[in-house]
């Protein structure tokens, strides 16, 4: 996605320890006219699938299947990170290694929200080494919930997460992989 | 707002302890179309304010900050929770006493997103005793930003953190207002 790759390399800080900061755009300040050209083009990649629910996870995934969620007239579901008084009943959960903040969570989604009448897509903002992902694929194993499509916003594709995903049949679709990336530049896969 | 205390009446769920689980369509599992209606009268509520920014905090907030800033066509900024390697730089931050996690967390937010020439709308799902809303508003003090409006979608009027934030004067506007709830029935306050 061309208006993405353009934002990144504007606004986009490489940092130590294969940092990509877009905290400028996409996940602590968002600009929102972007997103809906992301929404846009997850429609444009999954729109023919035959959904029922788009799921993502807490917290930067959330804008992103909000806004997506429009194109395709579907419910989001994301789920929540850790304990909460909140959460009761059946829950569903997976064990995630956090890249971004260097400690293992615990991703939980409650039963009654998905079964194995769903169809569903999986949308997040980042794709490292796929741990997230394969944390939601987990819950959705749980639920017998089929996968139709994982949707990324920006995949570090040079660490490796997203090529695994694929090879094992997943329809992963990124709307920019970058294949390199240092202070100097930032090298993105033809897709 | 109508559509919304009927979907309160249908499908929240009053529990022990002053909970109102709405996360069939809010929190959750997330209805976009209802939510795409709340961004509406947010519209109607604020629209004539000289705005620069929507402000938020994870998670819950983040959608419907999302979905209402494109009738406002402006950015949106959530405040984070605790630190992550990815968080740098100078923050703005504030100590906030989770009501629903019954323990205490830091909201940070990075001070190069907001500043004296902002004029920011506060927007979250729920106001219970104004804590994470009083976060919200010294991160605005400390960035010397102005705070037109807070905009919520459901308040918990009896506990009281809502009137006491419209007695300080500032433009409090609840989309429902629940005086009385008990696993028997809700009540809401006449707007």
């Amino acid at each position: 996605m061309e208006l993405l790759k353009q934002r990144i390399l504007t606004d986009g800080v490489v940092k130590e320890g294969n940092i990509l900061k877009v905290d400028s755009f996409l996940n602590h300040q968002i600009d929102i006219d972007l997103l809906n050209e992301v929404g846009k083009e997850f429609y444009r990649l999954f729109g023919g699938e035959d959904l029922t629910k788009i799921v993502t996870i807490e917290s930067s995934g959330i804008a992103i299947a909000a806004i997506a969620a429009q194109y395709f007239h579907l419910p989001i579901l994301f789920a929540k990170k850790a304990q909460s008084k909140n959460i009761d009943g059946e829950v569903y959960s997976a064990t995630i290694r956090s890249y971004t903040h260097g400690n293992d969570y615990t991703a939980i989604l409650e039963k009654k929200f998905l079964g194995p009448s769903d169809r569903i897509l999986i949308l997040d903002d980042f794709l490292a080494t796929g741990k997230a992902q394969r944390g939601l694929l987990e819950i959705a194993r749980q639920a017998g919930a089929a996968v139709a499509g994982i949707g990324i916003v920006i995949e570090k594709g040079f660490q490796g997460g997203g090529d695994a995903l694929r090879r094992e049949g997943y329809n992963l679709q990124s709307l920019a992989v970058v294949d390199e990336m240092s202070p100097q530049g930032i090298v993105f896969r033809d897709l």
